[in-house]
């Protein structure tokens, strides 16, 4: 017998029971009008600059929560993120959720608060959602989909396949955070120090670095596979070589620490509020300065250059501090499961 | 050792196999330039009339296969319903999957192109897209959310809130063959007939009752929990009484027959390819001509009417043959879990 204070099957069932959970867990939550009017869509305005960018993420993380964040906040951040990167304005976001059978609702309140407050720092609204419930077993406690919709300004054409030799490389802050916060959590690992996820929302960073740098070729969040697979894409769409300085790079020791430790690459472990700009090197300094004004860019840091690709074809290179140069390689396998 | 047939853990690591998972799978389903892009977000064509439609919903349903349909056609559709049912012209659609370690890959491409066939049908585009793998045992092989995004027309008001006494309600076909098909192919019933799902997108029909019933209160797809879910949204948000005619409304006998072996109610049974409007009196016959001169609306038909509430407030009956009525109340529990 599961008792009223957990998820039940019944709550997924479209009647009198889903209502329930849906008038006293989401709508208490989310305050938008449109998902309050309970229409099977959330109708919104957009006033319509002609193009539209739409992103989706779906957050499988265990825990749930953890040093920095939890589900719902990286479910919040993950997608305006990458909404973001595209140059659109976010506006909105619908909300799907997976739940167990036996999930605690205590627990689920707690992630929705998470998300609303998330949202609401980012400036945008959730406006439609929808409810599954798999039997116990069949997931782990909580999944959370989430898509967003932004407008794209006039003229903004950011793609990863747009960086060009003499390009700029930059990143707003220390890389590792959020893979080495769930994986200490997770595995009950004790550092000196508690190591906390970064899970931020960086459409107003992204906003004025594009005030800053009018002619930001790209930017990407360097989520899983972490920066390597993010400048990796980035060489492979525009045909570069992309180099960076090791040196450059800020990593915490702690993070450091513990990646040495555990044997990862902290260029390959995944980051959820970090940003990695490709920008012309005219406005690499106003790109950096713009990023260091936000409170999530103190960090921030240029760390490499677009070159030409080489005979051997577009590729990314690290320099060390000794100045020998090693190929930085996406991740090929699976290295810490389950981060986002 | 998991061979390459099926889904890894690696699949899902931002890394090279997840880079070869999209490409062969992913990027050989579904065509539209805008996700080839590789972008994290989709940027899109939309005119912009003003306002928006955005809706979302996640499927579970198990088996991933069963007769009319399979896990990949209900995804598309049930998002491209929900955005339609706003009035709206629906345009994109983002993907998420969260595939099982362990998932056959066959199956993956079985899905994809059912996704992306019933994507065709529909007239809309998918833009955008993420993978998930969680370990084995940690969902069914697969769980596919689908986000949509339409325009909505300038002037077009359609709500649950908007039914005046009077009206008349539609249906746009037979009720209860989703949820009967699914259960039966879960649990190996026979039954004389092959009992088929009836999945399938519907914002052209819904077009064509707007051309033809300019002022059509509003739309929903009776999914989890039928027409009685349905048709109570209705009463409670628009503080009315609904009457519905038992003998009018549409159900297949062998669907009849299977329910009552069950223990089900037809009209608390999932439909995925059925569609309830309310219309203004005068516009009612306009209305069931446009259903069924759509290849999914031919079985339609008026089967009630709007009343004002009585003193016991909002509520749905039903006419039985025999003149008397009853309360038809949505379902309080679960009836059919996993049926989308």
């Amino acid at each position: 017998m599961i008792s009223d204070s957990t998820v039940q099957l019944g709550h997924g069932s479209g009647g009198q029971m889903m209502k329930r959970l849906i008038d006293e867990v989401f709508l208490d939550a989310f305050e938008a009008p449109e998902l309050h009017a309970g229409n099977d869509a959330g109708v919104a305005a957009l006033p319509g600059t002609g193009r539209i960018a739409l992103s989706t993420d779906t957050f499988v993380v265990t825990p749930h929560f953890f040093p920095g964040g939890d589900i719902g906040r990286l479910a919040v951040c993950g997608t305006v993120n990458d909404v973001a990167t595209s140059g659109a304005r976010v506006r909105y976001l619908s909300c799907g959720f997976i739940l167990e059978e036996g999930f605690p609702l205590d627990d689920l309140r707690r992630i929705c608060q998470s998300m609303a407050e998330t949202a609401r720092e980012a400036g945008v609204a959730i406006i439609t959602g929808d409810t599954k419930v798999v039997n116990h077993g069949s997931a782990d406690g909580v999944y959370i989909n989430t898509a967003g919709v932004g407008e794209v300004p006039e003229g903004s054409s950011l793609s990863g396949a747009a960086c060009q030799p003499g390009d700029v490389v930059l990143v707003s802050g220390t890389l590792g955070d959020h893979g080495i916060a769930v994986m200490s959590q997770r595995e009950g690992l004790a550092f000196s120090t508690t190591i906390e996820s970064d899970a931020a929302p960086l459409n107003h960073l992204i906003a004025a670095v594009l005030d800053a740098s009018p002619h930001v070729r790209c930017f990407r969040d360097p989520t899983r596979g972490g920066l390597a697979s993010t400048l990796n894409e980035f060489a492979a769409a525009s045909n570069v070589e992309i180099e960076v300085d090791e040196e450059a790079i800020p990593v915490k020791p702690e993070v450091q620490a513990a990646c040495e430790m555990l044997g990862y690459d902290p260029l390959q472990v995944a980051n959820e509020g970090k940003i990695v700009a490709v920008v012309p090197a005219d406005e690499a300094t106003a790109a950096l300065e713009a990023m260091r004004a936000n409170r999530y860019g103190t960090d921030a840091a240029i760390i490499g250059r677009v070159r030409d690709a080489g005979e051997s074809g577009p590729c990314v290179r690290v320099r060390t501090p000794w100045g020998s140069t090693r190929i930085l390689d996406m991740l090929v396998g699976e290295q810490l499961p389950r981060i986002c």
